[in-house]
């Protein structure tokens, strides 16, 4: 074998010389140089997107107790094109599996208290654990700009790896396709998820009834904002990040406290007030919010009256409502509340019967105000 | 109900009014104007967002016997985060799962023989399909440039349902985000397949041994050739069509025929030289082809040599290649050549020992030339 590059330490190469398959040919080929940028030749199928995978992506997203490397104990070596799952990545039996699948075109990629590769993981787990289910493996599927650095890009999938570890959850297989310089904005990412949820879990958006209580997990609006700031160059008194996290323990700790639970939703594109019109169309009832009783960081609330925005509508990305039997919901709330995503949780109002599938807000003066549906975008690419 | 827009017929509208959540509320929608374009409320997640997914996706998605309308039957309603998947996308007893995934930016969005909608969909049930799986549902992704005639997005969607139902596969969830104009190219899809492989079946690119006979299904070149012809204009004598295809069915058959099959590989990115090169990589083994072997249809032999490309290095969206043990090569011909997809497969060459993994051509006139791994890009965008 060629001598490694002096700059680089001896041991590494070695692994990933190993993991590479073409280091089994003749020639010596030099390692990925993490200071340059993506070409059009990333993405052509050759070598060049051989070693992407082995070198930045199978590190970043090797599965916890794993090398570091891509030496085949992964679940899809680079040498294949889809992935086999073994048992650990399946459904325990009579489990019914669940599939879901998130774009994000999040701009900027970073942001306060995340980036793409985080939204990316929880985005999809959030999808299935809104259904009752638990995540079983993830693939993922990027689009990249040329001239993205290459050291952006391993930020991004380091972060996957380590939402998707934090998850217990497996980057199983993917894909990479790269487009010319400025026929897309740096890189775009798509996730699907594959899950599983118990026999007699049967969440749906249509099950919401007149008298039902309708949660909330947390604090609302800090996702959008955070992207916002980050934006827009703008500076809060108190920093506001993002709330970017995988549900799908506490959906576990919800779905086993017995609470006669009728749907999940998070809250993320077109924020609380989208989603209970979603849910009050999908299952034709009406909504009344106490809108004092939702939880609010006093920093969002101060930065939404400075730039007039609504914190309602505003995306989430670690938040679910819970809509359930109105006796269930003090016990439910306290499920909730035990667990570090649901300390802040609260009701904040109540299904009724509404045959124009109206969602309104009683205001903290006594008003009543109705919550449309989102129109226009005011925040676009947030997710 | 308010009364329909004198140009629609009164039947349709009706259909979609009530598959389309919204319309429980009070206002009346009026439905998509498919001379319209995609813009960013498309992707906010708000009514435009739900607009476009029950009256344009879901009835271009629905299952094959289902009526064309987003009415519920559909295994990932609109108001639904994920798919909970039936019994009828659920693997049999003591088959493994297997997943799969590709990012498809194409350029153009049509060319002759398919679209990026019917590459979609192919190019995923084929990752299944060289694992020896066969797919059970699919989960697709859309990143839509803001301006994108409605009109082509139902074109392309509408492409995904044909080629789906033809798979006999359903698209089963989904999700669409817009980025301004200029932020991308038309439309990105991206497309995950789930499938289950039987029990025994356990096809890897490490399992070429020296004295393995290499087969081809068919005719290679035609895929890269229409799109470029597409792309620039070009105009062969004989007309040139993508063979883009799902070729699960092909595989079936080979399985069943008892042949040992050690591995297959569709030669996509990069044509059969790069995927020969993988496989010799991941085996550690060599291989020999004969040049004069390999089937080639006049019009793209023709077309090569007037634009100085190698149809061996040109991209396949339908063909698969499959090494087998010796004896057992000429049986798996036939079978293959009994299969449409598969009439003109032939032998191409055979896997030797060869520690250098080299991939070498005995050309027509006799001479030895190596296919080394493709290195740039001779034709981006491809798929």
């Amino acid at each position: 074998m060629a001598p490694h590059p002096p700059d680089t330490p001896a041991t590494e190469p070695d692994t990933l010389a190993a993991a590479a398959p073409w280091a089994h040919g003749a020639a010596y080929v030099r390692p990925l140089d993490l200071r340059g940028r993506i070409d059009l030749t990333h993405g052509a199928g050759g070598r060049a997107t051989h070693q992407l995978v082995s070198e930045l992506f199978l590190p970043a997203f090797a599965p916890a107790g794993a090398p570091p490397s891509g030496s085949g104990r992964h679940a899809s070596p680079p040498g294949e094109d889809a992935a086999v799952l073994g048992a650990d990545c399946s459904p325990p039996a009579g489990h019914r599996l669940v599939l879901s699948t998130d774009a994000h075109v999040v701009s900027p990629l970073c942001f306060p208290g995340g980036d793409i590769g985080r939204l990316g993981v929880h985005g999809s787990v959030n999808d299935l654990a809104m259904m009752g289910a638990q995540p079983l493996c993830l693939s993922v599927s990027f689009i990249l700009e040329e001239g993205l650095p290459l050291a952006d890009l391993q930020q991004v999938a380091r972060s996957m790896g380590e939402a998707a570890r934090e998850a217990g959850v497996r980057i199983a297989t993917g894909d990479t396709k790269v487009v010319e310089r400025g026929k897309a904005d740096r890189l775009y990412l798509s996730v699907s998820a594959l899950g599983h949820v118990a026999p007699g879990v049967t969440l749906s958006a249509t099950q919401a009834r007149p008298g039902d209580a309708i949660l909330l997990s947390g604090r609302v609006g800090e996702h959008g904002l955070a992207v916002l700031s980050q934006r827009q160059g703008l500076q809060f008194d108190a920093p506001i990040a993002s709330d970017t996290a995988a549900l799908h323990r506490l959906v576990a700790a919800m779905l086993a406290s017995g609470a006669r639970l009728r749907l999940l939703r998070d809250p993320t594109r077109g924020g609380v007030a989208t989603a209970l019109n979603e849910i009050a169309a999908s299952s034709g009832v009406g909504m009344v919010l106490e809108e004092a009783a939702v939880p609010l960081q006093p920093a969002v609330s101060a930065a939404c009256e400075l730039l007039g925005l609504d914190a309602l509508y505003l995306a989430n990305e670690g938040k679910l409502l819970a809509i359930c039997a109105p006796d269930d919901a003090d016990a439910l709330l306290a499920t909730m509340r035990a667990h570090p995503l649901g300390q802040d949780a609260a009701r904040i109002g109540t299904v009724v019967a509404d045959p124009h599938g109206f969602v309104q807000a009683r205001t903290a003066l006594g008003g009543v105000r109705l919550l449309d549906w989102l129109s226009g975008d005011p925040l676009p690419r947030i997710c």
